[in-house]
C-alpha cells in the first residue's frame, strides 16, 4: 500500500488502559483488577449507547460515569478525591513501551491520533508522555459529537489530514474500532495482543475465568461482523517493516 | 400513572436468556457458564456496535454472529447441528416463572412486546411459551433497522398501539433499555434482579468474580446516565400492584 497517513487510536494502542490497576489497587486494595475491567468495557459501552440514544457527552464525561458505576455496583464509595485520583490517572497512561520507537520510524508520513479522547484528554496524554514530538495532528472525535465506530468520527482523518481513506493506514488494537475503520473505508492494521490460544490458557490455568481474563475475551477478539482488517499484527513495532515491505 | 398500554422488552424481561446455559452445558460439559455469559455480552454488543455503523443486520444475525464470536475465541469449533442446536434455544426461551400470571392479570390495559429480536424470532418465542393469549401485539425493531436504545426503536410504541409516550408504561429488567426508555420519554419500571450488595457477597464467596457474576455487574445495574426509572421493582409479579396502587 502507498499510505500518506498513518493514524494511530490512542486508547489501547499505543496508551495501556491497563496501567490504571495500580493507582485502583491502592485505593482499593484487592480490588484492582475487577475495578479496571469493567471500568474500560463499562466506559466503552457508555460511548455506544450515549451515541445511540443521541445524548452525546464527552470522554472524561463518560470516563467518570463508567467508574462511578463500577463502584457505586461493587459497594465502594470513595471520598471524592480518590475518585478524581483513580480517574485523573486517564491523564498518564503508560504509553506501550515500543510507541515512541514506533512512531518516530515513521518520519515521511502524515502521523495522527484519531481517538475518542476529549481534545483536553488527549493534549495531555500526548504531552505527559513526550509522543507529541512524532505527531503531526491528534484528532478528537469530540467535533463530532459522536463515538467510534460511527463513520462520522473517522471522517475526521480525511477532513484534517487531506488524506482520503485509501491513503490512510489506521492502527488500532480494539478491534471493534478496526471493523468501524474498515467498515468507513479505511486500510486497517488491527493490533492482536491477546489469542484465543493464550485465552484458553488462562481459563485452564486458572479454572475459571476471572475479571482480567473476561476482558481479553471481551474486548481483544477480531469481531464476527465478516470485516476483516488488512493487517493482524502482534505490536506496534511491525508497523515500520510493514509499510517498507509494502 | 394513568397507563394505556404496559409494554414488556422480551430478552431477559419476560424471558429469561440465561436459560440457553443447559444447552450449551451439554454440547460444551463445564462451560456453559462463561459461553452463556460472554455470548449474551456480545450480543448485545454487537447491536450497539451495529447499529453505530450503519450496518444494521436483523437479531437473529446478531445472535449467530456473537455466539460465533464466542466460540471462536474460546478455541472451540461446533459441528454446525451444535452450533444450530444452540442458537435455536432463542425459540424457546423460559419465560419467567411470573411472566404468564403477570400479563393474565394485566386485563384492561393494551399489553405488547417490544423487543429487538426479530419478527420471526419473537412469534415463535411467544408461540412456544404460550404468553401470546395475553398480548395485543408483538413488535420488533426490525422495522426500524435500528436496536435500543436508539429513539427510533421506541417509536414503534405509539406508531403501531397508538397511546403516547406518557401514557405507557414500559417494563425493563435492561439498564440500558429502561434507560432508553427513559430518554425517549416513556414511562418506565425498572426489574432489579440484582443487587450491588448481592453481588458483593458472590464476589466475596468465590474470592474472585467469575464470568456469572461479571454478567450482573456490567449488565444489570442502573446505568450511570443521569436518567432515572419512574419504578424500581424486583419482579415482573409487582406490575400489576403497582398499577392498581397508582
Amino acid at each position: 500500500m502507498k499510505a500518506k497517513a498513518i493514524v494511530f487510536d490512542a486508547y489501547g494502542t499505543l496508551y495501556d488502559v491497563q496501567s490504571v490497576a495500580d493507582v485502583i489497587d491502592q485505593a482499593f486494595p484487592g480490588n484492582g483488577e475487577i475495578i479496571t475491567q469493567v471500568w474500560r468495557m463499562k466506559q466503552l459501552e457508555y460511548t455506544w449507547l450515549r451515541s445511540l440514544m443521541g445524548r452525546y457527552a464527552d470522554f472524561w464525561e463518560v470516563t467518570k460515569e463508567s467508574l462511578d458505576y463500577t463502584l457505586r455496583h461493587l459497594d465502594l464509595e470513595p471520598a471524592p478525591a480518590i475518585f478524581d485520583r483513580i480517574v485523573d490517572k486517564y491523564y498518564r497512561l503508560d504509553p506501550y513501551a515500543d510507541a515512541q520507537a514506533t512512531l518516530a520510524a515513521l518520519d515521511g508520513y502524515r502521523v495522527a491520533i484519531l481517538s475518542n479522547g476529549s481534545q483536553a484528554m488527549l493534549d495531555e496524554l500526548v504531552r505527559n508522555s513526550s509522543l507529541g514530538l512524532y505527531l503531526d495532528a491528534v484528532l478528537s472525535i469530540d467535533t463530532k459529537r459522536i463515538f467510534k465506530p460511527s463513520p462520522h468520527a473517522y471522517e475526521l482523518i480525511e477532513e484534517k489530514l487531506g488524506a482520503k481513506p485509501a491513503e490512510v493506514l489506521f492502527v488500532s488494537s480494539n478491534a471493534f474500532d478496526a471493523c468501524g475503520a474498515k467498515n468507513f473505508g479505511l486500510r486497517v492494521a488491527w493490533i492482536e495482543r491477546a489469542t484465543p490460544d493464550g485465552i484458553r490458557n488462562e481459563i485452564r490455568a486458572a479454572r475459571t475465568a476471572g475479571p482480567k481474563t473476561l476482558y481479553k475475551l471481551m474486548r481483544m477478539g477480531m469481531e464476527s461482523f465478516g470485516l476483516e482488517p488488512d493487517y493482524r499484527i502482534r505490536s506496534l513495532s511491525e508497523i515500520p517493516p510493514l509499510l517498507r515491505a509494502a
